[in-house]
């Protein structure tokens, strides 16, 4: 592990728009996706520090700068009755790996999740990246491989909503 | 498609409960799990029409019998800064398939979906599950199959957080 400055992770607040987006916009950078990023900073702080927060956000910080944050809201296990903790981004600024800031990042959501009585912790993963797949498979995480996701966007739902018919 | 008779479908309320932990366990015979559906009808009541509801349920009724059901909640997508639908369960009982029922639930949700400005509407399937498959194909919903997803249980969110320490 590479030697690191001091290390906080914290809740994001409504003045951490910006710099939350920044962060996102770097994430989408390295999935080669920056295209599909296309969230202003005024839906970011609407939607996650507005009236009706969407999901919840930590930063991570060393010696102050900025390194990383992590996206999250609360999905939910219909056989155990319990919410579950859904991780739908953690990033951290390439220069800044090795240090260990991911793992204080990820320890930060589980104190969570378990603090919410949480019956699950979920995420997912790009099939092509290895690194971060092989850190979850030594964590004892297990892959939910015989799911297939399916998805509809904004303007399939409008439009299948509004026919009133599909399939 | 066979006869149907009056389809009606509307929004879970607490006295629902016992029905719907019914119709979650006829689910989970269906998926061959149902020794993971522990959930109690006061979990359920308590998890989705408590002072903190984890999700939200629909229920169908054929000429006012119970029909089926659907669980859902908000996701959020980082790249829109808008929440998501996310659509848990989906269940018909099987001897009432072939009516149309399922569709009908499904239109609500997108309506539902519509109605709070989400800018996907996601579900999973399981790989052997070809006749949903085929349905969620014809829609024109997209598998989204270069995502794994993980996932932690309860023993070891517990497990590691209280340790401190991952990976």
């Amino acid at each position: 592990m590479k030697e690191s400055g001091r290390i906080l992770v914290r809740v994001a607040k409504a003045e951490d728009s910006a710099l939350l987006l920044e962060l996102i916009r770097e994430l989408a950078r390295y999935e080669k996706l920056e295209h599909e990023c296309i969230a202003t900073v005024e839906q970011v702080r609407e939607s996650l520090f507005g009236n009706k927060p969407r999901a919840e956000a930590l930063l991570a910080f060393e010696d102050d700068a900025p390194a990383g944050y992590a996206i999250y809201f609360y999905s939910y296990s219909t056989w155990l009755a319990k919410p579950g903790l859904y991780l739908e981004d953690l990033f951290v600024k390439p220069e800044l790996r090795g240090k260990g800031i991911g793992k204080r990042i990820f320890l930060e959501l589980l104190r969570v999740a378990d603090a919410n009585g949480c019956g699950r912790f979920e995420w997912s993963v790009l099939d092509w990246n290895q690194p971060a797949i092989d850190f979850y498979q030594r964590m004892g995480a297990k892959a939910q491989g015989e799911w297939i996701r399916y998805r509809l966007e904004e303007e399939q739902i409008s439009r299948l909503a509004r026919k009133g018919e599909i399939g």
